[in-house]
């Protein structure tokens, strides 16, 4: 593997997404000789911290997520890493942060080559990116922006937050960051839809019946009430997460695998995206908030949400699209907190067909993304002895040394930004197509919260309100997973 | 579950098979009620049994296939059976087996039904056929025939048999047994091709490559050498059991699930039958002689067969049909003595398909009937955490409470012949088609002969002679199962 010379600028260095995710990605990055040599970090925060603090930090955020840890490696390693304290919004700062990537890229042999990840609250991001513009902090080799979730509030601030990154970055060098996209399962969709004739005969909406994705967790809002209660789960799962998913459920086939081929084929999906009328959203869409109960809050009870928080902490609704092999092959999906366990699945559900034996089940194939994957394909078969039909599971077991293999998400976006591959990043044009369909839901909510009313309530640690088992086009059709 | 009335006549009532199979399996569906108060049983063969004495075997019999007997009930169903001492060349003895019956039927209230069972060696079939005719063993209620295999030894002699089985009994009431057509996953075939359109979509002959149908057996020919070598591997397994899972699998679909129904479809497809040219033999076909090793004889030592037998005790080959779903799709099968492993599956595979991934693998639909049930499909998913394509099984695993619920053939087939249901029996229409072309094998292999050609020869317990690997039509086709 080749050694990439760079030097990366972190901003929010001190924070928890650097500190669980980045390094330990990082360190195994450099493990790998991806990164060895010729990279240097600046990890920037507010606090006043040392080079020596951070690279404390550094060694102990590897400890804490790796069982075996090479010491002499990971005490080379935190030397390439520096602190610089930065206030964001101080013109002056970016101006020292230019001199001391200058002077490490010297050091290090870099090239000339930044990579700007922005892993802090996403209220700065647009000032940020626009200091690194009006300061000119990009550099003469490769210049590399990687910005985390939320892109923008609604589609009018993505806009304008993108208009600030692109002042000094080309959209190819715009990682715009999507873990999801780094899930073994996810990045699995496509091989498994293209490579297998036995599914892409029957991936069509002839055969599909409906999609159902699911992304439930199991833990409330915990700390983030504050920043919740402005989001909701439509902006912090479905923009992102389940678009994202869905994007890759629905597709055309890609005429090759470059990133330029997938994205064109993702714009082509979604140039048929189809925007629900009000009547529409009323049908198939359900928001609701979790109650509490003897020992857990309800969502109004939670620590900095507002007391009467039309915000929703569940919600369930349909996609569909113009064009693609499923054009107008329903895609519902359901995401929320505090449900019955932590899970993302996929299910693909076929259409019944006639056969001589009667009514039989449908035909699944179910992806498990999370906690653990899985692969299963449910059919029918005789039942055992007698002459009726029963389903039957044919699963694909990960065994226990696959699952280990499995990188985390962030060491393999890292990578492909490191490598400039944008394949598993979120193109402009699918975050204004993503954008435009949730900004019609919320403005459909916003009108039903000032005709009074509110999100279905629902028990915590069940799979949500029951209005979310009406939101089907058709009465045959069901949650699979419940 | 009805109680059948019924005489039944066991011809081969001291053999192996009655002893084995036929006597648990009569116990068995006695203790499910089918058979209870109104059943007799008359086994006959040439030695001098007492009734005690064949109901001290039959009791020996259930004890030897059950772990758990209800001795109650053990005691009281071997009194519904009774031994006749019988020459089957013996005129007279039909007559005083025939009074037997009568009064039996009255004592048991059978009201005039009769099942005979023709269990004994195949060569007094014909005998015992016309004998039944000339002294009227048929009686006033239903009469049914069962008869094993093998039914002749080619076209001709099969054809004799059934018209001096015809003469007594209708064709609907000849039961043709072949016991792979009781097991489980056979019967599993017809289920798993029209109730899945996961399946149904790929089973045609735009998506499937070819079939494959191993038979493989461990044992070398036993103590029946002298039997088998007037046979041999294409008589003795390709004639039935294959034909039998060769018509499942290329038969189209059934308009109900009727005995008529199912034959129709049957006949519909071996009307297609493709019977190969002797070039096409030359070329699509292999027959073989087990080597001896160390340990063990080869096939021309062992006990009753010629030292210069040119019989095959291993055969390749290919079957094709003119219509149904599969038409002209290769179904190459293989059969023989001392292979690797006592194993029968079906190997379905599809073809490879271009996508943007390169060369993937094929998917394949794999069912193993022997000697564990299996079920899995085959397909392409992604290298974990990398790039490219590998394989994956989705499997079915059947639980030890499944399997343990699997009841032998003969249980289920003789259930069959006491409710009337031949759907898995072998019409007489399917024979003639089997035959036709097991004749025009055994054409060229004689033809062959005279020209002084042998069988190849193999290596025991491994996967038969090395030109088995040469029958494919294609250069890309080969054994899935090695």
């Amino acid at each position: 593997m080749k050694n990439i010379p760079v030097v990366m600028i972190i901003f929010g260095g001190s924070g928890d997404l650097a500190h669980r995710k980045l390094y330990p990605a990082l360190f195994n990055l450099y493990e790998q000789g991806l990164i060895r040599d010729n990279f240097a970090v600046i990890a920037t925060a507010r606090r006043p911290w040392t080079h020596e603090y951070l690279r404390g930090q550094i060694a102990d955020a590897v400890h804490e997520t790796h069982t075996e840890v090479n010491e002499n490696d990971l005490a080379d390693f935190t030397q390439h890493f520096y602190y610089q304290s930065h206030d964001v919004t101080n013109v002056g700062h970016y101006e020292t942060l230019k001199e001391l990537a200058q002077e490490l890229d010297d050091r290090y042999s870099a090239q000339g080559n930044r990579i700007f990840y922005l892993a802090m609250a996403p209220r700065f991001f647009g000032t940020i990116a626009t200091h690194l513009n009006d300061q000119h902090l990009t550099s003469s080799g490769f210049n590399r922006i990687v910005v985390e979730k939320p892109f923008g509030h609604e589609l009018a601030s993505a806009e304008k937050l993108n208009q600030q990154i692109t002042a000094s970055f080309a959209e190819d060098d715009i990682f715009r960051i999507d873990h999801y996209l780094g899930k073994e399962m996810v990045q699995n969709i496509l091989p498994m839809r293209f490579t297998n004739p036995l599914i892409k005969n029957v991936w069509n909406n002839s055969e599909i019946k409906n999609i159902q994705v699911t992304l439930a967790e199991r833990l409330g809002v915990e700390a983030r009430g504050g920043y919740y209660d402005t989001s909701g789960a439509l902006r912090d799962m479905v923009q992102n997460h389940i678009f994202q998913i869905v994007t890759l459920l629905a597709m055309p086939e890609p005429k090759d695998l470059n990133a330029s081929s997938i994205h064109e084929a993702k714009q082509e999906l979604l140039a048929g995206l189809i925007i629900p009328s009000e009547a529409e959203i009323a049908q198939h869409f359900v928001r609701g908030q979790y109650l509490g109960s003897d020992t857990t809050f309800g969502y109004l009870q939670e620590a900095n949400v507002a007391e009467d928080s039309a915000t929703e902490t569940f919600v369930a609704g349909e996609m569909k699209f113009k064009n693609g092999p499923i054009a107008n092959v329903p895609i519902y999906f359901r995401t929320g907190k505090e449900l019955k366990e932590k899970k993302t699945r996929i299910d693909i559900v076929l259409k019944h067909r006639s056969n001589p034996y009667g009514q039989a089940h449908s035909n699944n194939i179910t992806l498990i993304v999370d906690p653990n994957m899985e692969i299963y394909i449910t059919i029918n078969g005789k039942k055992i002895s007698q002459t009726g039909i029963r389903r039957e599971n044919l699963d694909y077991n990960f065994s226990k040394d696959e699952l280990a293999e499995v990188p985390d998400g962030y060491e393999r976006l890292l990578h492909d930004v490191f490598v400039n591959d944008s394949t598993n990043f979120t193109h402009w044009s699918e975050l204004q197509a993503y954008w435009k369909f949730i900004d019609a839901i919320e403005s459909a909510w916003q009108k039903a919260d000032q005709a009074g009313q509110k999100p279905a309530q629902y028990l915590p640690y069940r799979m949500g309100p029951k209005e979310a088992d009406q939101i089907f086009e058709r009465p045959t059709e069901h949650w699979i997973y419940e």
